[in-house]
């Protein structure tokens, strides 16, 4: 499309641009999927400042017609149509336009073909043991038939709920398959326990930074995230103890292991602490165990939920990171009525799970098959975590900080403090090396220095490059402005 | 384990009776799934009231640590075990216990062993195609591989929107894939469409008698249910404009196809005057189109989304009952903005769908064998309702009325209006016969002379076998007790 500016019009030029990209749609000659021209193109072409035109896309993001990626571009937005002349514009509950506002606010990180994928917390595709899957499927359904294929039961498959429960008696956690709920992988297990406990306009205490999807579960249920901080040991307990002192608080969502997005771990004194706070305000906690598989030897504190005589503890845990996302299947620890609670959400929710991914995970864990897939996975990440610590050791300059983790996908990267890591990542997605700006896991939304690295889809060649990348581009930027390097010399 | 009664302890006699049973499960001697003694047994052994015992069990089920199944009787509840002494009992949402409590209050159907299970919804198992789906699964698996087990796109897979989308265009639906997203399986539909539109607080009208577990999700989601009472024809017109007027209904929910649990499908007069007051009311219109591709021949009214120029319908619809519900796999049709924000919801409930389902299921439509299996499924239902029907007009007494669908499995019968059929349900489930009373459609869970058949699990001799227990039942009870067959005949 061509676009024209009026400059004797009353409409201002931001304006002139989003009304032409919405006539274009409205026409139908732009639909779903087609690209806007670059912001600095355009802007070039109209003669007009790059600001001018990136409101002008802010603005149709903000009314979705559009979607921008960092790296890739401004698109159309999936959904978006020709609108017939009747068409009438719905009112979207207020929950939902919270949710669609903090999904704007997050930049949308594309795969830069040939880019370090950094950012990714994925496991890698070629790791995943399609083919052992592929006949386990088969072979349940050839075994199981039909009755895989009706209702499920809310609760999930017996046999994977009895063998997920002895594997967590093998990490110090006494539970029955009784007390295990399965669910639609750990994120729909977050969204129900959290549901469990906390109602629209209640809050739910979360480490700061954290998982960002858990901001949008938060968002959509409307309810308030407040904040503890994060500590090189784990969250701080006295910010801990004052949240769950508030009366709308009304648990507390926690990554004890291989936080996300910080890889660190914390000690056992920290999450005795933790608990005896939790056991005084009578509040529970919500332990996020997605990679409890993941660890490396045996140094790692017991999970919460082995600590916990009170069954203040529900507990998630997740294949997605272990295995493959795509069986979506996840299960939730819980203790007394909260079973029937969740079991009574699950069927408000999605009735149940498909059982022939649940019966086919079963076959993997029975098997062994995915205690060697893990044995493999352990190896291959402690490797590249290695080559990643030791090529940031290498790269980065001073004033930079980063976690150590003892397992896991993450590392977390502390650049000197005046650097913005939103702000750098465009840049650093032309070089070739993408990461997961700090700014998504704060649940402000602030302006961060700090930034997520992952080995989930990178090698160790792949993630000594990007280090390097990361590094000669924090440098340089550095070095063209001192000012920051003086900033950050302080902050260190 | 044996109980005792004190006499001469000031604890009424129910009480004791439950906390025996409390003290036998904290002490570990009764577990999950443990069967009670039933009632009448226990009364007797006793030598107290059968209300007495139905009180104390009636207490531990609203406390959990039971649950009843009608026919076959009271048992532990899952998830319940020995309480450690440590244990804390954790402080549930009021919005969950809404739930349970809601739960609690529906009659619990067993499938008695032998009993013609004419309350079954649920497709019969022996005629799920399971071959064809395992093979289009390893199909899908042995090409896709890898590619199909990470996170999925939210919207789901691409060719099954895709041909989804040309259906709906049969169907008279003008619809792109864009304009698609698929679901955990329609459940999850209704969820994420009435969330799209209402926040806790709010309220949606729906059809009273309507489906039940959309309760459930009204229940959990903090929403009120606003009744428009079901007539012959449809949802009561007068009423559905009254409850649009009210600023604080957000949406109607309606099943204008074989409805649930009615069986009627709405005329289109009927539907241009609804999707009219819709328009006039500015509000959103969720059709739940579970069932549209059940009828016979050609005489059904275009589906309300086929003739909403607005965008005002939001549309359902499911594999569950046309194939197997075992796939979990639904989709919602939505227009504009609600499809961002319907994806953005998704993200923050359980972010994706298992790919494989999905890409197995567009093997079996793309290939004309969800079409053939159709075509069959459509034969053996209309000889089934057809002997059903038979089989009423014989057996049942005067002063009972019922539906005649055109097409899915249900069946609405009314029976002569002073009997309840949820009392007469234990009685009919010893002869031999299950339905679904009809209080657990009403939105207030009232006394109902109504009841849903369905041929899903039954075929032509079994529904007449069904028919036959049940008119005999009807008979006798009128017979013993006058006064109620005055009541009805002055009613009907």
């Amino acid at each position: 499309m061509r676009f024209r500016i009026d400059r004797q019009s009353d409409a201002p030029v931001q304006q002139q641009i989003a009304d032409q990209v919405r006539a274009e749609v409205g026409a139908g000659r732009l639909r779903a999927g087609d690209r806007l021209p670059a912001i600095r193109d355009l802007a070039r072409e109209l003669g007009v400042h790059r600001d001018t035109v990136a409101a002008a896309y802010e603005r149709l993001a903000a009314d979705g017609v559009v979607e921008s990626t960092v790296g890739r571009g401004t698109f159309i937005a999936a959904g978006v149509t020709p609108a017939s002349p009747d068409r009438r514009e719905l009112v979207l509950s207020p929950l939902v336009e919270r949710v669609l506002a903090w999904e704007r606010s997050l930049p949308r990180i594309a795969d830069v073909s040939g880019a370090v994928p950094l950012h990714a917390l994925v496991p890698e595709p070629g790791l995943y043991p399609v083919d052992a899957f592929r006949r386990a499927l088969g072979k349940v359904l050839a075994e199981g038939g039909a009755s895989l294929l009706g209702y499920g039961a809310p609760q999930g498959h017996p046999l994977l709920r009895k063998l997920l429960a002895e594997r967590l008696g093998r990490s110090g956690i006494e539970a029955t398959a009784d007390e295990l709920v399965l669910c639609h992988g750990a994120s729909q297990g977050i969204a129900l326990a959290l549901r469990l406990f906390a109602t629209q306009g209640d809050a739910v205490a979360v480490e700061d930074p954290t998982y960002h999807n858990v901001l949008a579960t938060l968002h959509s249920l409307g309810l308030r995230p407040v904040t503890v901080p994060m500590g090189d040991g784990g969250a701080d307990l006295d910010a801990l103890e004052r949240a769950l002192a508030q009366p709308d608080v009304k648990a507390f969502y926690t990554i004890p292991t291989f936080h996300n997005p910080m890889g660190i771990t914390t000690p056992l004194a920290h999450r005795r602490a933790l608990l005896a706070l939790a056991a005084r305000a009578g509040k529970p906690v919500v332990e996020d165990a997605f990679q409890l598989d993941l660890g490396n030897g045996g140094k790692l504190a017991p999970p919460l939920a082995a600590l916990d005589p009170h069954g203040l503890v529900v507990q998630l845990f997740s294949f997605s990171k272990t295995l493959f996302p795509g069986a979506r299947v996840g299960s939730i620890l819980a203790r007394g009525r909260s079973v029937q609670a969740l079991l009574a959400l699950k069927r408000a929710s999605d009735l149940a799970d498909a059982m022939p991914l649940q019966a086919a995970l079963a076959v993997l864990v029975e098997s062994g098959a995915y205690d060697r897939h893990l044995a493999v996975l352990r190896r291959i990440l402690a490797r590249r975590r290695k080559a990643l610590l030791e090529a940031l050791d290498e790269e980065m300059p001073a004033g930079t900080r980063w976690t150590r983790p003892e397992g896991g996908y993450q590392v977390w990267v502390e650049l000197p403090a005046a650097l913005d890591s939103a702000e750098l990542l465009p840049e650093a997605a032309r070089r070739g090396v993408l990461y997961a700006p700090g700014q998504q896991f704060f649940c402000d939304g602030r302006r961060s220095n700090g930034l997520r690295l992952t080995v989930a889809m990178a090698d160790e060649a792949a993630a000594a490059r990007g280090a390097a990348l990361l590094g000669r581009l924090v440098r340089e930027r550095l070095a063209e402005e001192p000012r920051l390097a003086d900033a950050a010399s302080i902050h260190v």
